[in-house]
């Protein structure tokens, strides 16, 4: 029976493999670059207090208006530039569904996995560029890709999930001038770079930037994403987007939240000094090579099977996550999390290391 | 410049208009099928107080667990039943993706316009088999077409949205026996007509049932629906499913309103019984054509040409839809607000209607 109504499934789908979300109630939980520290009890305070001006049983602003003018302050732009989301997961999609679908999405692996599985989902081909070995880009084989006609996104993401580097401002304004289709700059953990390509959009047309509630500004639970565009590339995803996506309650804690903005930047540089405390520390655990990184995660390889290192930080009751694959052989990512959680990391890892070195010989 | 941006739009969508939303802050709003009691104050203080446990930096359970296992007791199936989304609009373009991309998805017009929207954000062809004249359905013309090869999904709504007619449960269970693809039974509504085919899925695994918390629930600005289906057809679903589409605030809203069912089940009785009333008030209005409603809107016919209705209404600032169309020539749909808003409905309607008659003869 199973088998019956799985052969209905779209044929091109039914390998596809969706994104894992592991589940360990009560670990130190370093595995989707989070933001550590809890919601503010003031901020909270606020959206609860402005919860009673709200009617839950009225759709919600489809345009989220008031979010949109909030997000375009924040960036310096205007909220004609500004598309909100369920997460950015879901721009994604929208993105590939009006902009890709039928034609090719080129990606710059290692990267974001979200990306290809979104591709897929839409009906576009993926077509990947590698980074080298440093994980920069490789920009002249990745503008041959972009100019290429039947590409129709190129995605690149800065600070890059999971390596950690950022792309040069100079590499988007060449794809951006260049590319057949459009440029998809994720930058979901820019605040933690302490830069931005926004305001090249207003230059590019072609340019879209991607950014998120989650991270910065720690509403991962809330979902709310958004993205910067052109708005004629906005008028060509508002055919697609679900009119109602994104709830009236997520809407009112974004807006709240860009209202403490010297709140949470005085925890971005407390979570930036976190990482750099984090990345030295690392660094001393003899036989792990880490890497520099610009956002709040760290990628590093080990000398062990990337399995055995995540098994044994498990084991520790600690959750980081195995990102071992092409280009990123015997690599992990970790989150960058309070000073506690740092520490319980470190000495979790130190043994790891010691106990593999120990039993295998290496 | 925009015109060039628009060009790398998918060929197909280019001319897909969005749903519209229209905005009309202050009238009296029975356009939208919301539910027109205020959320209660004892739920939303509960609601309140079981945010103080939450943690939005955190990603939001992506099996909505406990929500699922609640939406199981409330339906009868278990949670491997369940899968639940932000809005049901999200679930129905998620089925057309797994399912229907590529294939043939089946609508039944007059019909709520999102099944036609998604098939194409979907990259399925649309086939109409044509309602009644009286909006039943033509179950022999219905089942050809769904028998067809390349029929992926067949979609039929009830109470149907705009006509609000059920469809008799042996027609269900006919087109799942021998559909050639799934079938969308779509039960936004089903709370107001006090029955419903959930159960039916144990016996017809290509039947999948939508629901939602926006109607009967008053959860319209939280975005909570589901859907009940086999097992095996979640799995499909999954694919294409966004891994965090269900905020964690809306997750927990959804869990509590289950908790005060007799509350809201109070409020769908008063909603039937200002529905029957309603309709008894608007057959008495001379010209006007009202068709029994098993739902929570109520669609009529006047004389007049829909657009001048739906002007004169909104002059008298009542806002209702306009759903005119092949098969609801000069039709329009009313929401059943509270006996207030009714009140003023009615009263807008006479004039608007009595207006028209005195200036076009009719």
């Amino acid at each position: 029976m199973a088998e019956e109504l799985l052969s209905l499934l779209r044929p091109d789908l039914r390998d596809l493999v969706p994104y894992a979300v592991p589940h360990y109630p009560g670990y130190i939980k370093l595995d989707a670059n989070e933001n550590p520290y809890d919601f503010a009890p003031e901020v909270l305070a606020e959206v609860v207090r402005r919860l009673s001006g709200q009617t839950f049983t009225r759709y919600p602003d489809p345009e989220a208006t008031e979010l949109r003018r909030r997000i375009a302050a924040y960036t310096g732009m205007a909220p004609e530039n500004i598309l909100a989301g369920n997460g950015s997961d879901e721009l994604i999609l929208n993105l590939f569904l009006s902009f890709g679908g039928g034609g090719r999405v080129v990606i710059t692996p290692p990267t974001f996995s979200m990306y290809a599985i979104h591709s897929r989902i839409a009906g576009a081909a993926v077509a990947a560029v590698a980074r080298r070995e440093d994980f920069s880009l490789d920009l002249a084989a990745l503008l041959r890709e972009a100019r290429a006609p039947g590409t129709r996104v190129v995605v690149v993401c800065s600070p890059n999930n999971p390596t950690g580097n950022t792309v040069p401002r100079e590499a988007v304004e060449a794809l951006a001038a260049e590319a057949a289709g459009l440029v998809l700059l994720d930058e979901a953990y820019a605040e933690f770079a302490g830069e931005s390509c926004c305001d090249l959009v207003r230059r590019y047309p072609r340019l879209v930037v991607l950014r998120t509630f989650s991270k910065a500004f720690g509403l991962a639970g809330l979902r709310v994403g958004y993205l910067v565009a052109d708005p004629a590339v906005i008028a060509g995803l508002l055919k697609v987007k679900q009119p109602f996506n994104l709830n009236s309650f997520s809407q009112l804690a974004a807006v709240t939240v860009l209202e403490y903005q010297p709140l949470f930047r005085q925890r971005m540089e407390e979570i930036i000094a976190n990482r750099e405390e984090l990345y030295r520390r690392m660094k001393q655990i003899g036989g792990v090579e880490v890497f520099p990184s610009r956002a709040n995660f760290i990628l590093f390889r080990t000398p062990l099977p990337a399995e055995k290192v995540y098994a044994g930080l498990l084991a520790r009751r600690v959750l980081i996550r195995n990102v071992a694959g092409p280009g990123l052989e015997r690599c992990l990512r970790v989150t960058v999390g309070t000073p506690a959680e740092n520490e319980a990391f470190l000495q979790a890892l130190a043994e790891v290391v010691a106990e593999g070195e120990g039993s295998s010989g290496v």
